[in-house]
C-alpha cells in the first residue's frame, strides 16, 4: 500500500559540490553553503543508477514523490518523514489560457503549497543527519512545510516572516507546532537573524538553497513532468520565481534525466516570472549580468515572489539563458486579474504567484515569444484558498417572501 | 497522459431505483427525488461489467477518480468536467491517533474537499442531461465544489447558504463564478427555497441526495479505499455525517464491489461521526428508529455537519447497522483539541470535521469499540486551511539589538 515509503532501496550520492567553483564536498554530513557562500548541489553516480534501474520501473511504482527514491538523497527509509506528497495533476485551463495550457496544481501538497516539495527532502535529510532544532526566513508557504514536516518528526523549529506575510501563512505554522515571529523588513532581512543564529550554534540554517537538499526536493517537478508528458518535455514552463529552487530544481533534474538517457536533450524554454514590484532577476536578465542587484522597496501581492536578493541569482539566470527562455516582470493587477479569470471560466483557483505565470504567459504570447499551439505548463506553487478573496454573499431574509426571479 | 479523461469506455448503467420502495425510473433522464420523495440510487450491470473488467485492470490505470469509469455513470467521455480529481492519500497520524490509524486526506481534491467527489460527478451528468441552471443549499464545501465546475462547463449557478458559513467558503464560491446568498437560517431552510425555485421551474435542484448522481461521485471513496488496502477493506471507518452522502456512497460502493467478486463479504465497522450540538443521527441511532427527526438549534464549529435533517436518514442508520457500527457525538471542544494535537504532534492540519472523527475514535477506543492494533480510517473531508485557526506571530523588531536565546 505504502509502497515506495517502507520499499529500502539504493542510494547513489556521489558527493555535493559548489555551484559555483566545482569544490566537492563529502555526503552523509551536514553542510549549509559552500567555502565561497554559494549553493551546494547534490551528485549522483548516475552510470551505476541507470544500470540498476529504467524509467519504466519508476513510471509502474505508485504515484508519488518517493517514487524518484534513486534520484533523491534519503539513506535509510526509515528517515521519510512524508505526509502523502502526492503527483500533482495537470489542468487544462482552455478558457482563461487557451488551448495547449496546463497548469501544475502545487497547491494539492501537504500544506497546501510546493514547498512540502522541498521541506520534506530536507527535513528527512535532517533527520538522517541528526539535526534537532530548525531556524528559517520565510514568506508563509515555506514555513508551513518545515513545520509540518519537523513537528512530524520531533525537530523544534523558529521560524521568521516578514511583517507583510498573510494572516493564514502565520496562523497555519504556529498551528503546526512552529514558534513564528513577525520581523518588520524583508525576508532576506528575517535571514539575517536567522544567520546569526547559525552562526552562534543555535540552531541549523534552513533558508533557500542555504541548505542543499531542498533543491532535490523541488526537482521532483521537473521530474514528473517528464514523466507526465511521456519523456517528451514542453515546450514552455513558466515559473513564479522568488528564491528560484525550483526553477534550479527542475533544470537539475532535465540535466541529470538527460543523462540517464531518459529525455533527449530537447529543453523547455524556461520563463522566470516575478512581479514588477519586485523584479531583481529580470533587471539582471535584460543587463545581461550573471548576478542580480537587492531590489530596494520590494512590494508584490503575490507574498511568495516577494524576494528581493536571491543566492542562487546566478543559476536561474543560467538556466534561463541556457533554455532560450526569458525573465519577465507582470504588474499585480494583471496578476490579480489573472487569478480571477481562471477561478471565473475554468473553476481554478489559483494563488497570486500561480496568476502571475498566467498574467506572463499572456504577455509572452503578445510579444510573440510563445507560438500558438505550443505545449506550455503553468506553475500554481499554491491553492488559492491561502489568500484573500473578495467579500460575497448577499443577505437572503427567508422570514419575508423572496423574489425568485432576481437570484 | 490523461488517459482517463480521453478514454472512451463502456456505460453500464442499467436504470435507477428508489432507494426506499425499488421504484424503476429509466436512465438518461434528468431525476430528482423518487415519487415518494426519496433519494434514487443509480444501478449498473455489474454481471457484465464484471465479463468486461477485471480489478487489476482497474488498477492499473493512471490514479485518479476517473479510472473507475465503468462504476460512474458519466456515458459520453467529452461530458467529464475534470479539475484533476486524484486519489487521495492515507496519511499516518501515530503520536495523536496511534498505530493503525490512517487519515484519508480529502483536503487534497479541487476546491479543497471532498464535494469534488460529487459534485464533479454530478456536473457531468447535468452537462451530459442539459442543465443549464442549477441551484443549491450548502454549509461551504459542496457550493465551492458546485461554482468550480459548473463554471468550467458554463453551467449557471446559484448558492444558497447558512449565514453562520464559514466567510471563506462564501468567497471562493462567488471568486469560482457563483452567484452567492446568505440565508438567515440553517441549512435545510435554505433547501426550501432551492426547492421552492425548482419546484417553480427556475433551475435544477442540486441538494444533496436530491439528484442521483452525487452519490455515485462519493462512492468512489469506497472504491479507493478497498484498492489502497490492497482489497481487503479495513477494519473502521469514521466518517462525519450531515447529508451522510459519503457513508451512504461507500457503503453502496461495498456491495457493488462484493457483487463483482473484488472483495470479500467483511465489511468495515461504520461510525457516523456528529457534534453534541447537531446530532439527529446519533439521536435515532440510540432510539433505534429508522428515520431521524429534525435537530433543532443546531450548533458546532463543524460547519460540514451541522445539517439537522438529512433526506437520506434511513440508508445513514441502515448501513452503521448492518456494519456493526454506531453513531456517535463528540463536543466541539474535543473536536477542536483534535485538530490541535494532530497538527502539533503529526503536521497534518485537519479540518474541525476531520477532527471529529479523531475524537470519536478517542471515544469509541475509551468504550472499547475498536481494539488496539485494528485498522482504521478517519476521513478528513476537508482541508484545514479554509478554518479559522488561533492568531500567531509575535512581533520581532530587527532594528533593534534581539535576544536570539528567547527565540
Ligand atoms: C506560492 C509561491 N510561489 C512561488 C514561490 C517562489 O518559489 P521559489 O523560491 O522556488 O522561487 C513561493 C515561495 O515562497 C511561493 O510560496
Ligand atoms: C468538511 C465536511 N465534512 C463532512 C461533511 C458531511 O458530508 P456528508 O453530507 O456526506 O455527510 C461536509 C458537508 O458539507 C463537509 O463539508
Amino acid at each position: 500500500m505504502t509502497d515506495n515509503l517502507s520499499a529500502n532501496r539504493a542510494n547513489f550520492v556521489t558527493h555535493l559540490e559548489c555551484a559555483m567553483t566545482g569544490e566537492r564536498y563529502e555526503a552523509g554530513r551536514l553542510h549549509g553553503l559552500s567555502r565561497v557562500g554559494r549553493p551546494l548541489l547534490v551528485r549522483y553516480d548516475l552510470a551505476a543508477l541507470g544500470a540498476s534501474i529504467d524509467r519504466d520501473a519508476i513510471a509502474a511504482r505508485a504515484p508519488d514523490l518517493w517514487r524518484w527514491r534513486e534520484l533523491l538523497p534519503v539513506v535509510n527509509t526509515a528517515n521519510i518523514v512524508s505526509l502523502g506528497e502526492i503527483e500533482t495533476p495537470l489542468i487544462a485551463i482552455p478558457r482563461s489560457g487557451g488551448k495547449g495550457v496546463l497548469v501544475k496544481d502545487e497547491g494539492r501538497l501537504p500544506t497546501g503549497s510546493f514547498k512540502a516539495r522541498g521541506l520534506v527532502m530536507a527535513v528527512s535529510m535532517a533527520k538522517e543527519l541528526g539535526v534537532t532544532r530548525i531556524a528559517m526566513p520565510t514568506n508563509g508557504n515555506a514555513g508551513a512545510a518545515l513545520a509540518a514536516y519537523a513537528s512530524r518528526c520531533g525537530i523544534e523549529t523558529i521560524v521568521l516572516c516578514p511583517e507583510e506575510t498573510p494572516e493564514i501563512n502565520v496562523r497555519e505554522i504556529a498551528a503546526q507546532g512552529a514558534r513564528v515571529w513577525r520581523v518588520n523588513g524583508q525576508i532576506d532581512e528575517c535571514g539575517a537573524i536567522v544567520g546569526k543564529g547559525a552562526a552562534e550554534g543555535r540552531w541549523f540554517d534552513f533558508s533557500t538553497l542555504k541548505e542543499p537538499y531542498r533543491i532535490e526536493g523541488k526537482k521532483t517537478m521537473g521530474l514528473e513532468l517528464a514523466l507526465q508528458f511521456g519523456w517528451d518535455l514542453p515546450d514552455a514552463i513558466f515559473y513564479p520565481t522568488g528564491g528560484g529552487t525550483g526553477l534550479i530544481g527542475m533544470w537539475k533534474a532535465f540535466d541529470e534525466l538527460e543523462k540517464l538517457g531518459w529525455i533527449g536533450s530537447k529543453r523547455p524554454r524556461m520563463y522566470a516570472v516575478q512581479a514588477e514590484g519586485c523584479a531583481p532577476m529580470v533587471r539582471a536578465f535584460e543587463q545581461g549580468l550573471e548576478h542580480a542587484e537587492r531590489w530596494e522597496n520590494a512590494a508584490t501581492v503575490a507574498a511568495g515572489i516577494r524576494v528581493p536578493k536571491a543566492v542562487g541569482d546566478f543559476l536561474i539566470l543560467r538556466a534561463v539563458r541556457q533554455s532560450g527562455g526569458r525573465a519577465l516582470a507582470v504588474s499585480d493587477a494583471e496578476i490579480l486579474r489573472a487569478v480571477d479569470d481562471t477561478a471565473r471560466q475554468d473553476g481554478l483557483l489559483m494563488c497570486p504567484e500561480g496568476g502571475a505565470t498566467l498574467a506572463a504567459l499572456r504577455k509572452a504570447r503578445a510579444e510573440g515569444l510563445v507560438a500558438e499551439g505550443e505545449r506550455v505548463v503553468l506553475f500554481n506553487c499554491a491553492t488559492g484558498l491561502k489568500y484573500p478573496m473578495p467579500m460575497a454573499g448577499e443577505p437572503l431574509d427567508r422570514t419575508k417572501e423572496i423574489d425568485l426571479s432576481r437570484l
